[in-house]
């Protein structure tokens, strides 16, 4: 083969959440490696700066001050505004049920799924409570539970080979991260043993088909994947039972106390943008911020199909065609990440990779094969185009070589 | 005595943090039960108000997208300016040294305590490595360390009453949160078995004279006790230790990945005026955010001392009078609470203050006898008049009553 079987040493400054989170690098291709292993959602910025004044905030010395947001709300930390926008995005989207749910606002959906597993097993029995998704699973959710080694709950990997007796917990993403297949609960039903939470992350127009408004007990979204304010660290979870709701409270109370009043207000103000934009009827396919990630995805894929075509190294799924009820067309996955699939006999799609330059994240952290390797699509522009570039000198090296 | 032994039910909605962080209102006397028993520190508003446009902050839709601050930095979600400011605003203080020091920025400070926790413990033994702190103690500390059931770490309480043998992680709180006093380490040295954590919160010139620049290996601070924005959630920890402040940014990246940049971006504004108001020679007392708000503790102090003098309920402890390298005046501590304690046989008084219709917070959950509890003082002013207001008018009716 055209590349060495050792990858060139890595540049550690460069990758980012590879291995247990340590941080690494994000973005430009000045460097010799190119950092894609993160999916930090740069590319809807220049839709943002489009939008000018119109998303601007301004924050004065004195204002949010204290802890509380609203002490009328079981959410005390809550800003109103924030919960407004998010149920009249929910109504505008139609990708959720926000009538008779509370919101609970978190440092990001990592804060909130902490939250959950906190509500779900306190205060304990003798065994920790069992956590499981169906593989490949989303990196975080294990290094999360096992971060500190609790004795309320465990990680136990994938939903599929999962038998033990007594209560657990099934984590259902979807669509999915890497893979962004479209989920439902793997778990057979074992009574009320059984408890799920729906991290709907990726359930926005620009990903994937709104087949339906999710009327889940427990569900989570990020502003991070929705509008792409990974910097703000704004997630929420929408939860029909209110002890359930409370109790993520405490835990946020008890972690945190509360969540920044200043994102929380930015995310309120980028939200009531969005909304405006979908509901205008006048508005173009700029104006409309699910029309426009939906553009720019879909050239995306077209790219990275292209250039993958032909080629006897790296493959992708094919993702179904839906109907979608907030286009009104019928719609192809579009997942955030590529999943690249080695075949001929690689083993290890993350070393092939960065054996053309490229950082991915490997199978083996999200439950699966190591010949699959996770690639970001949400990088800036230049990003991407040099993921294209390099897949291209790449493949075409391979294919001499061979 | 002249109020029910019963005191009145609680409005609950009115309680605050009362027990394991559920919420309760904050402010405003318009309702019968006045709560302080939260540190919300809204004292600080008018001074804010006041600089007007000066920290004003302005942020427009395409900022802070990333969820990447600063590659370059081991603490790759630290906003530059931030880290600046931070060090600017120790050198003008003179509290704390910064040389040498890696700095951590948490959503909080008590993520930054977490961070700690697992910093300090992990990958963890056989046992739990025993945390302690002399009493009265942080209510939170124990909170935060038992909420997980976590093997790494354990809560074990009042560390002069500590004997364990085997590794353990002090907690120094100085000034200290309930009672006001200067605090050294309690467990007496044992090689290499301890370590230590200098919670700072309180070290500001507001609270207390600033004798030296502290110089401690872990050092924790937090906006919302220094400049009043307890809303941002914004604490920073300075660590000597690189290994240390490595494994706490990684706790953070997998707790809640990073730290909001907005209420990074705005702290750091803050921080920026006050510096240039103390550094500024021509700037009168109330362009000095620490004079301003020295002046305004002393003024509290003051009344509350005039209000429980001659009666036979209620003590407070005295502090000392120092040198304070800040203001170069020598100045007495004047604590953040009020630490009462009840006299006469009366034995708890958390339930003493709600029959005088004051929230306050017992001395129980500080690992001290119910007769002390802990008041708020940075309440607005309207709050802080209806406090002395209630205490000479349930004095006053305890002094008819015998």
């Amino acid at each position: 083969m055209g590349f060495p079987e050792n990858a060139a040493p890595v540049d550690h400054k460069r990758r980012l959440f590879l291995a247990n989170g340590t941080r690494t690098n994000h973005s430009s291709n000045s460097n010799s490696f190119l950092a894609l292993s993160a999916g930090d959602p740069t590319m809807f910025e220049p839709f943002w700066r489009k939008m000018g004044d119109k998303c601007k905030v301004v924050i004065r010395g004195s204002d949010f001050m204290s802890y509380f947001s609203d002490v009328k709300n079981v959410c005390w930390f809550l800003e109103p505004k924030l919960g407004d926008a998010i149920r009249r995005l929910h109504g505008v989207v139609g990708n959720a049920v926000t009538e008779g749910r509370h919101i609970v606002v978190g440092t990001g959906s990592s804060q909130l799924f902490q939250a959950l597993l906190y509500a779900l097993t306190t205060p304990g029995g003798a065994e920790p409570v069992s956590v499981v998704s169906s593989a490949p699973y989303y990196s975080q959710y294990a290094e999360v539970i096992d971060c500190l080694r609790s004795r309320l709950y465990k990680w136990e990997g994938d939903a599929h080979s999962f038998k033990k007796e007594g209560p657990y917990i099934e984590v259902v993403n979807s669509p999915n991260n890497p893979d962004g297949g479209l989920r439902e609960t793997v778990v057979k039903n074992r009574g009320d043993q059984g408890m799920l939470i729906h991290d709907l992350a990726y359930y926005w127009p620009q990903y994937t088909a709104i087949t339906s408004a999710a009327d889940y007990d427990i569900m989570l979204f990020t502003c991070s994947k929705c509008t792409g304010h990974a910097g703000s660290r704004i997630g929420w979870a929408l939860v029909k039972d209110k002890d359930i709701a409370k109790k993520m409270i405490q835990y946020i109370t008890i972690s945190s106390i509360g969540v920044s009043k200043e994102s929380q207000f930015r995310a309120a103000k980028i939200i009531g943008v969005i909304c405006d934009g979908c509901e205008n009827v006048q508005s173009t396919e700029t104006d409309n911020f699910f029309k426009y990630s939906r553009h720019l995805m879909t050239k995306r894929w077209q790219k990275l199909r292209e250039v993958l075509q032909h080629n006897r190294y790296l493959s992708l799924f094919k993702y179904p065609r839906q109907h979608c009820l907030f286009t009104g067309e019928s719609v192809e996955t579009l997942p955030a990440y590529a999943w690249l699939k080695c075949e001929e006999g690689i083993k290890d799609c993350e070393e092939f990779l960065r054996g053309i330059e490229i950082v991915g994240r490997g199978g083996k952290q999200f439950g699966a094969d190591p010949k699959f390797a996770r690639v970001s699509l949400l990088c800036r522009e230049d990003d991407f185009n040099g993921f294209i570039e390099r897949l291209h000198m790449g493949l075409q090296g391979e294919g001499k070589g061979h």
